[in-house]
């Protein structure tokens, strides 16, 4: 009990500081009064698209929480409950102190660099540790009450299938953010560039754009919102299926009490490094960006460790303790240790590859770049080249993440070292989310008309915002892929556990899970989830494609039936470019959303009745399920990276151009030459790549995994 | 006996028709001087190219040669030679009959668009039944020569090993065509289109240009001789896995020495009926060439099917013969001609899949070219769209064969059904040949300054060669992951019997095989084999790019250093570029066709020493290899599928310009226009994805599979 008093007050921490964090970000002084109605519209169109979105959201959560109440228990489905609403809670006070700092940070920026990367990153640490203590002190306070004011055991199957429910509703919201805003975002992007850039031969966020505060809405609802709720799944979600593992390995031990909230003292400690690791974030006198926020991350690794240690000390007196797990795997609490230290390292590796493969100035990067001077086409072909090549040490990372936690301690390893890497998301989004808020700083200094050297500033910051951006994708996916192994492996010994136990299980009676890959139920479920990341992303890429093409015909519009917007005479309809997005947003994300939800569903009673129904039926239909887990991580992983990276890379290379690129020949090309013309279309082609269908994947390849546990759930229950 | 001669005597009819239409190809009129100059040109780039590659490829085949030689046995080495040799040939044969159909194909369709198929049909297909005709004689006469007059069982392990050795030996000699060819015939692509067409302002396949030779060679190599090798493989590999199953599943039954010439029986039947299918091949009243193929196609396959019921009868006696596996499986022979039904069935779904997504006036063709409208990057979203979703209906079709093949007769049912699928490979790779020789044709009347009207005729061959081509390397992958299928079995049985029999294999000792997705070394095992398409899809783009960029240089330089050659007072240095992309292709095929061949390898030795040596190391590094294989296969189809579609897709998108795209708003785009220009990009970099990384992918899965089969082999046999 004490433990976990002191967990909660880990988690409440993040709240402190985002309060402390919000009001002195707010003290700061918002500007003139042409920035403060820029930033006044940004503000309503975010907000109205997140009410909208929440709604819509709200439909299928009350439908999809009658049914957990129904099919299980109340108690399960408020579980359920408790991770929407606190997932929508982190994307949404995120959003709101985001669309409040970019004002800010523009007018910081007249002052100095270091000024606004002060309230950018400060805005963005509220997202970050919101994200982890709200997620952390969610899983905590509801697994207090369950054990500790229901009296319920830690490994009783209401408090399991409660905690499932709980990282169920995280994932729910997770995925329509992520898709929802990944459209929005990126079809004003497109679609604004497209007509504004191209058609019409006007700067980027240039005010007589229609779409261009749509542009700087979608920064927000996508970037910071789709994010944070994505990242709070992850944590969510991990930390709950550690705690699951733990609650089937220890079950009747003594041992059980301590160790399941191993992963959630791990989280609190973690919340309270991760805020003092933001105060590391200073520009130094070489004025590098990418330095500063560097010095938080390791400042947050190295106190991590220790605190790690500490950890280890209180809960189990040191290193030494040894674990036996039912199954019969030994270890010691050192050996727990070292796979959480193993995670850091996973992670660092992790961070090191996405820089290099979307860094400028990087043989990747680079290489796309040159590639741009012979046209178009060879751009695209070289983007795609790096893309898929960018998957191959982040996988190989993974690969030796996994051999060697598991020679440690098990699956339990594995899973206490994806935990650490979670315990980490507090300070990665916090790297992340100043980003969005630096894009619309620089949007709003161009739009109203502050000198070129703020926008400089703004530039300098948001560069690095898109490395960090990248570097944050591929530490979701990176961890989401480790993590769902996690889910994998909490199906499979799940369904050992109801199989064993028919008796009390009566619809697990003479099932024999066969999950050996001869059993051609296996592959046909290794290749029906291997397919779910494909179909999803090309759902993803047509429906930022659609929404689009509707803004290039919305903006074509108003230039042609008011020709003074050209001349500055008239202001463009800002809101009819916003609605109309969030119209297609929202109607966009609902079908592939639900892909990912009803793919276990449907295939387990596909295969139960082509396999001919009863216990041969259900036998067959588990290992099918359990298989397409696995196959839609392997694919997932690199339809994920592949599209994050490439996005990544090709966004830098345009920026290469920006003030001129030199070619192997010597030659420079200087922003508007034929050459920068390819890198912007390699860009267009990389937005939704990176911000629409890469990142959705990383929910998908999660919320598959958690329904499958749930469907599990259900069927036992019955 | 009596039924291998006639298996063998089937294989030679391919060789008689062979021979019969190289004949009644030669004796047609080859038209003028100025087109037999060119042709000439052609004819030795080609034969110089494939004479290095080979050369090359042969340093690699003797060392291994003798590797095998030495580790296994002369006579299972003797198996891998035949292989290599045949399936060199088979290219080699049908290429040289390419190169002079081309010129003659032309002079014919001066005449008629009647007399322009029918002679370019006709060297197709002496290419295909060459193919087939030519892999059945290898197996089959190996066959013979080891159980009849080297007295062997059947299932002896030196007649497994040996025909597995002659399934590696056309795995070897097919990735390297099927690699250097695609660099080749895409570096000479790409790089002549960016520097002729869109640089210099000149029309495809104009004399002036010094890349037009070079892109006609790459018809050849590529599209005729590597596609050749390409099916060659499938082919033989099919028949040979599924000629080990029948020997593991039923040995010592005395149905085995029937049993297990089955599949060599149905592709002799097959052989006869694809000949008959070729005279089906005739324009009718409408003109439709596709409907002329078509008409070849059905006809072949409701010969087959008949010829196939005449298998079973002089085989089994019927249909109702019962049948039980060493495993305890039983079917009867009525279930087996119904898995090979079943084969046809799946073919004539991917056919039609394929058609469907890469036809031009069909919906996804038609929104890329719609996409195109509003420029490069959305032409590009769209056509990567397109090409993700390409992958799920063939996915689909394939786990639907998978289910139903195997609930008749298990895994040997589905290794009939490929088997049956892949006899048709005979008039599938005759439908697919006669592209290179129609699209070299259209390229001699463009440089000899023939009527328009005769390029209008080859260009419409060319279009409908656009989608049969689209279509063959559907199939291909199609038949490859279901084959690779096949050889996993042969693995894992292979595996299974290995261990089971310590005293005799004692390499196997206390080697307990776990393929069960919840040992991690399977999941690493799955995710490493995942990673192998994408490194080697990112290796094939990038040499494409190399070697284009190498060519737009010679391009310009010859352009600069001759500025007659504008004029056509000059005549450019062909050969130069030829003998570029010669050194080009085949330095850069070396490193990513060896990534397969030493993945298996490597990843054993490393699990084994990662898992601690000994029994438990090979039992690890076992599983992990078995998982590499399934890996795969499992990203190896979605990744292949997404860019032979896909390309496919964006080639046609780009024709849908030729005669003026209407887009959906009513406006008519004419060739030439922004749209097309983009459209055009698209189909840039659509070349490598459907002609050098995506077929290349094919081969790589099935030399992984049987790369580890030949390292159980060693490994027992030590």
């Amino acid at each position: 009990m004490t433990a976990l008093v002191l967990i909660i007050i880990g988690g409440l921490l993040s709240i402190a500081y985002g309060i402390w964090a919000t009001k002195s970000l707010m003290a700061a002084d918002s500007g003139s009064q042409r920035m403060q109605e820029i930033a006044a519209a940004i503000r309503e169109g975010a907000t109205a698209y997140l009410k909208r979105q929440y709604i819509t959201i709200a439909i299928v959560g009350v439908v999809i929480f009658a049914l957990v109440a129904w099919l299980l228990s109340p108690t399960v489905a408020f579980g359920f409950a408790i991770g929407a609403v606190l997932s929508g809670a982190a994307g949404f006070i995120g959003m709101n102190v985001s669309v409040r700092a970019n004002v800010r940070t523009a007018q910081a920026a007249t002052k100095s660099l270091a000024g606004g990367l002060e309230l950018a990153f400060k805005a963005g640490a509220v997202t970050g540790l919101l994200v982890a203590g709200l997620a952390l002190l969610g899983v905590a306070v509801y697994f207090t009450v369950l054990t500790q004011f229901m009296g319920l055991a830690a490994n009783d199957r209401v408090v399991v299938d409660a905690l499932v429910a709980l990282g169920f509703g995280a994932s729910l919201i997770s995925i329509f953010a992520r898709l929802g805003g990944g459209i929005f975002t990126k079809g004003a992007d497109v679609g604004g560039d497209l007509v504004g850039k191209v058609e019409a031969g006007i700067p980027e966020d240039d005010p007589r754009n229609p779409a261009t505060i749509a542009d700087n809405v979608g920064d927000n609802v996508g970037d910071c919102a789709g994010m944070a709720a994505d990242l709070f799944e992850t944590y969510a979600v991990t930390a709950v299926a550690t705690m699951v593992l733990a609650a089937i390995f220890f079950a009747g031990q003594p041992i059980l009490d301590t160790i399941i909230i191993y992963p959630l003292a791990i989280g609190a400690v973690c919340v309270a490094t991760s805020i003092a690791g933001t105060f590391f974030v200073k520009l130094g006198p070489s004025q590098s960006i990418m330095g500063a926020l560097y010095k938080g991350l390791i400042a947050t690794g190295v106190l991590s460790i220790a605190a790690i240690a500490l950890v280890n000390l209180v809960l189990f007196g040191g290193f030494g303790t040894e674990f036996k797990t039912n199954g019969g795997v030994a270890f010691t609490s050192g050996d727990l240790f070292a796979c959480a230290v193993l995670g850091f390292v996973v992670t660092a590796l992790i961070v090191v590859i996405t820089e290099y493969y979307t860094g400028t100035g990087k043989r990747p990067v680079v290489s796309i770049a040159q590639a741009s001077v012979t046209g178009h086409g060879t751009n695209i072909i070289q983007g795609l080249a790096v893309s898929l090549e960018s998957t191959a040490l982040p996988t190989l990372v993974i690969i030796a993440g996994i051999l060697s936690t598991y020679s440690l301690a098990g699956l339990f390893g594995i899973a206490v070292a994806v935990t650490a890497m979670l315990s980490l998301a507090g300070i990665i989004v916090a790297l992340d989310a100043f980003g969005p808020v630096t894009d619309n700083a620089g949007g709003i200094a161009e739009m109203s008309g502050l000198p070129k050297e703020v926008r400089k500033a703004t530039d300098a910051l948001d560069a690095v915002g898109n490395t960090t951006k990248a570097v944050t994708k591929g530490y979701a996916i990176g961890s989401a892929g480790l993590g769902a192994l996690v889910l994998f492996a909490a199906y499979s010994e799940d369904l050992k556990f109801f199989s064993a136990n028919p008796t009390e299980f009566p619809y697990f009676k003479d099932v024999v899970i066969d999950f050996s890959l001869s059993n051609p139920y296996v592959v046909v479920g290794l290749l029906f989830g291997g397919l779910l990341p494909y179909l999803f992303g090309a759902m993803g890429m047509m429906a930022v494609g659609r929404a689009a093409s509707a803004i290039v015909e919305e903006v074509r519009r108003q230039f042609r039936e008011n020709p003074g917007i050209m001349d500055y005479k008239v202001k463009p309809d800002y809101g009819r470019a916003v609605d109309m997005l969030t119209k297609a947003a929202i109607k966009e994300m609902i079908i592939p959303s639900l892909l990912p939800v009803l793919s276990p569903v449907v295939v387990y009673f596909v295969i139960y009745f082509v396999a001919g129904g009863g216990a041969a039926g259900k036998s067959a239909a588990f290992s099918s399920v359990g298989a397409l887990l696995l196959g839609v991580i392997v694919t997932g992983v690199f339809v994920a990276i592949s599209m994050t990276s490439g996005g990544g890379a090709w966004d830098n290379a345009k920026k290469s151009f920006e003030d001129g690129f030199t070619d192997k020949d010597g030659k420079v090309h200087q922003k508007g030459s034929e050459a920068h013309k390819a890198s912007v279309t390699g860009d267009t082609v990389g937005d939704p790549y990176k911000d629409t269908a890469g990142p959705a994947v990383n929910p998908m390849i999660k919320i598959t995994n958690i329904v499958a546990l749930l469907l599990l759930a259900i069927l036992a229950h019955h």
